[in-house]
């Protein structure tokens, strides 16, 4: 919604003063520290009762638009329980072509008329910069659930809230990062946000993979130490947040280059025995080869329970923007 | 459901006595003026209601399936904000393919299955008449989305509930409507429904795209004076109501036939000029460029407003069937 | 869920004594009788309750995740409904391609994430044995909704469920199986489930399409009397449950077989008048011509009342694996 709105669609008992009413969750660069604290510190306390009694009523009586123009599942799936869990409703809008953008129209129309039915609209987009057009237009509360090789805010706040969930603080972190770091929106958007801790960043990847120069600039700016490596064998021991990232075969322009490379990428039990006993590997699903199956009974294998934390986060952020946090 | 049925499926708590109970909305043609006015009440009580307590559980313990066989995301969502509005469930069933359509089954032993697990069905189906034949085998009641060139009763009386609730009365208006009046099914019932009231109607087309004499006859026989232009300056200044469609390029046999009078149809900030103060511009939307963006913000363009007072009107549908209104 | 899994996951308030929670159904030959007794039991009690009331809050706060690898509209929207009368809310997730399945993620991968979300997931999918494998990795119940040529467990149910609702007992019943015997699964599960009671089962197929010998050994070391036919003729006039499949044409080789014999495969009213009056037909749906639309009125025509024994048999299964029932 537009910062100086009058909102006549949001009149149903919320609390209008909360800080986060009618906000839009566009991009990671609208968090400070404290709003991370403060989004963290609700998504705490929804994990604690989700675990209590399942789902509780506090979004009774709301809708939220479901409108995703690319399938995603994972995404998609967490929002809808999120609503679901809070008492609230959902409309699914799963496919481009299941919706009148197949008649024309565009997605300020559709947003302006999804409104009219509901409460907070999650949109998912593939074009960069939608989410932000789409919230301009918009009255109600907007969340950018991933616009293209933009952001994808709330993965990026799952990520960093599995970091505070399993390790309990950020600061005098080590976290390393593997993979594919040109590519991977989410290791851009959760360093961005790590920038606001005091964390050491490690980045593992081939050499045309590597974290790009913008990020990496903007990450210095706020006194970060980062460091770039070619293999993961001599800071695993000291890593306390290993992200892993899959490394796709198609990035290469030739077979070769991928094959002396893919081993270096791949996590197994036997990789792992030179990590500490405390420490997580993250991963934001899909994974193919990058992490071994046989790994995921290990307890540092987080990356399930990454998927639940981003149920509180999703959770935390719908309750936040209709007022209810 | 057929008129004499005993309705063994129907037993939960409803008002069986209520007029409206266990009824088809299938075609405009069965609506009298007092039932558009029961209607309206109905809608306008809804208005309130979510307009005070967002959403209330009158129909909890509902659930509506949503049946359609061609996409349409307005329609479709404002059905399912329509139920959750009132508490009730939605079963999404939105692509002809996922349907065992697909298998060959036929649209009546669809819905006979589907009113096994559910209290109402809406219907959205490319074929005419496939909401009359699917209403006669099912014991449940059947709401008619729209069956390809035939009918979209619930459009129509969203229109016409959007001109009530902007003009707060039918008699004495002039009603303009304007683009493709021969193959646009919304302003043939729209017509159909205002001849029930003391109106004047004007209609502004191409040659080629004008209202078909059978709703001209029709609207004549019941008193109302029409009138046919083909362009929209002389009548805007006495215009109360304009209603806007499309006019599509591939009506025409040569394009530039098109050429010439698309600029005609096409309303803008400058255009207006020469309207009322107190009128409303109206569209069923998506629209493409037949109303420049920048209207949108102009008091007098309805649009939008026109797909909220859509889910009142479906709102109050459902409640009136299910024996709640 | 594996049996000997600690499910940190199922917390809510549950009976954790209850001998079905937390059980997966992947297939009918984990039924004993008193198994089938106790389900139907508590389907009979659903029936009552969604007869007096329509819904009521049992799983209010849980949620089902709705995972349809292949198209089922009757079997997914029974799912849907079940657990929304029960005060539950669903995911739906009903396209391979709307799924990461498309991105390379694997089956377990997809329910270990959706069991995050969810409380219980109902999986459709084309390939045999591919519910038992997502339930040995999963820690939440898993329902198998049909694994291709595999299972449908709940098919299998509701057909016996329906038999049990309409003729009161199974003890002493005459059930012929007409049609497609060879890739009909759920006659060759209902033949599996039906070898708990004492029946006498008739099988009627064409020659290239007769109870694959696996089945028919199966069911007889139960000691259950079956007799092969080729025409119906002979045996109507006994049976108390005609269990009707469809006679694919692609079946055959050559065309001429087909039209041989598919006339001696369809049902209608001429037909049905040397049979009981107190008999029931049967089908899974869809139907094509093999049952003759001009039948559906005979009270003997229980296919769609079997659409509805659906919906309890579900409703009892999501409630027992949920520890509710």
């Amino acid at each position: 919604m537009p910062t100086n709105s009058s909102s006549p669609y949001l009149p149903f008992g919320e609390n209008k003063n909360a800080a986060w009413y009618g906000k839009d969750i566009v991009s990671v660069k609208q968090f400070k520290r404290e709003d991370l604290e403060y989004i963290f510190g609700v998504a705490h306390e929804m994990r604690g009762m989700v675990e209590r009694v399942g789902t509780f009523d506090l979004l009774k009586g709301k809708i939220l638009a479901n409108l995703f123009y690319e399938p995603s599942t994972r995404t998609s799936s967490s929002f809808t329980a999120a609503m679901e869990r809070l008492g609230g409703s959902v409309i699914p809008i799963n496919e481009v072509k299941y919706s009148s953008v197949t008649k024309g129209e565009t997605l300020t129309d559709t947003v302006r008329t999804l409104e009219c039915y509901t409460d907070v609209i999650a949109l998912r987009h593939p074009e960069t910069g939608s989410a932000a057009i789409a919230a301009k237009v918009m009255k109600k509360p907007l969340i950018n659930a991933g616009d293209g090789a933009g952001e994808h805010p709330t993965q990026a706040l799952l990520d960093a809230f599995t970091i505070k969930a399993e390790l309990e603080h950020f600061d005098g972190l080590t976290v390393t990062m593997l993979g594919d770091l040109k590519y991977g929106r989410t290791v851009h958007s959760l360093a961005r946000l790590l920038s606001l801790f005091d964390v050491k960043l490690n980045y593992v990847s081939p050499d045309i993979l590597k974290m790009p120069k913008e990020v990496v600039d903007e990450v210095g700016a706020k006194g970060i130490v980062q460091s770039e490596f070619s293999s993961l064998e001599k800071i695993l021991p000291e890593t306390d947040v290993l992200y892993v990232t899959r490394v796709q075969k198609e990035r290469f322009e030739n077979a070769d280059d991928y094959e002396k490379v893919k081993g270096v990428y791949v996590i197994n039990p036997d990789i792992m025995k030179s990590a500490k006993q405390k420490m997580i590997v993250m991963h934001p699903l899909p994974r193919v080869t990058e992490i071994s199956m046989d790994f995921d009974d290990d307890p540092r294998a987080a990356y399930f329970r990454q998927m639940e934390y981003g149920l509180y986060v999703r959770m935390a952020l719908l309750a936040m923007v209709l007022g209810k946090a």
